[in-house]
């Protein structure tokens, strides 16, 4: 018995996230019948980030074991021979059979991608999320300076989220704007439900002119999910990568 | 009566291509029955480039004679109201009623994506060319340069297209390499048919060690579509822009 490591990338667009659930096919799901067919065994993956439906990960990672004696390194050229071509296995590695992508001490880094500009650009739509509202990086940045470090992050928590403590630790957001597209890259040891598309929503609000940067130091403070921006849409958001420690 | 012309992007994956044609849905056909619909008349759009089947535009153009009063500008936001989500005016403007996008002098740009990595990545599988073939972007480069300038570019010209002279005058070729993503950018004063995709696949030819890249002016000289690569996958390029003199 071996524990393997597979870092997944998915087109989200056309799944109800990653975890199995009875509405609708997950990838998690898929990548499941995927594995139980090519092993001949039952195989149940455990993933590291639950992503939401629409949400689309670069490095998403997901362990299983298996009696198989091929070398883990091989898995994802088996796996990408009978996966839908929305789901690719970029690596896979043995690794120590406690190794549990949850419990192991990482960080994520997600990226959240704006379009900014008159009209939407059809080859983006799905990867990124469109505003015709001019946003002033300028302020985007400012405000996101109050987030970095450990805080109290409930007033960016997604409501019917059911944890023992809303402190998470942010370790760095950097936003770029590259002609028309604004990207917010955040990077952290945990994220609370919906919390990187709230920060992206709440940025959106004061790039946008709707409060001035210093709102946000207020909105932290708050400890209230109502004083905060929307939740911003899926489509823009992707998990870039996560790192273990 | 006024002519108007627009600047169209549009997602080319589920289209046969711009030109209306019987065996199914195009760009133009879309484009068409949306104005007709708008305006009540019978339009027909003359388009600037007539892009294949899977091939993606940012900045192509149509125009198209209406007697609405509605002043050009204003077609973009009323257009992009009826379109699918995949065809987007960028742009709306009357011109002058004998402006031909076809036949006034005009420079077009063009990039070709390629993803060079180990496997393809799911989110950009529609809009770059895939290949784990390590690529050198050096080498292409080289290649690229014997095309630049006024030449017959019988070899990357497609078989079945009828034109009076195969000369034609290539101004620039960027190729840039970022991470894993290669674009190769070309700007000329017109293409043969499959012009771009023929040149891309002769360059991943060149960059995957196939040839030298010296190769590229025997292949030139040849005036021999045989001697030329691949005509590399629509799925990977993007009509960029148009520019009128």
């Amino acid at each position: 018995m071996k524990r393997v490591k597979l870092t997944v990338a998915y087109d989200g667009t056309n799944y109800c996230g990653w975890q199995v659930q009875p509405n609708g096919i997950t990838v998690q799901e898929v990548l499941n019948q995927c594995l139980s067919e090519f092993t001949g065994e039952n195989i149940e993956t455990i993933g590291a980030s639950r992503t939401d439906a629409g949400v689309h990960a670069l490095g998403n990672v997901a362990v299983f074991d298996t009696e198989m004696r091929m070398p883990g390194d091989k898995f994802s050229f088996a796996l990408n021979q009978r996966l839908p071509e929305d789901i690719r296995i970029q690596k896979s590695e043995e690794v120590d059979a406690d190794f549990h992508p949850r419990y192991v001490k990482s960080q994520k880094t997600y990226e959240y991608r704006i379009l900014n500009c008159r009209f939407p650009i059809p080859t983006e739509r799905f990867y990124s999320h469109f505003t015709y509202i001019p946003l002033d990086v300028d302020k985007m940045k400012e405000a996101a300076s109050y987030l970095i470090g450990e805080h109290d992050f409930k007033s960016f928590c997604g409501t019917g989220a059911q944890v023992k403590t809303t402190v998470r630790t942010v370790k760095e957001i950097q936003i770029e704007k590259s002609g028309d597209r604004i990207t917010i890259r955040i990077t952290g040891e945990g994220f609370l439900y919906n919390m990187v598309r709230i920060i992206a929503g709440t940025l959106m609000d004061i790039g946008g002119g709707l409060y001035p940067p210093e709102k946000m130091k207020e909105i932290l403070e708050a400890k209230d999910r109502k004083k905060a921006g929307p939740t911003a849409p899926a489509r823009g958001l992707t998990l870039m990568k996560i790192q273990y420690f």
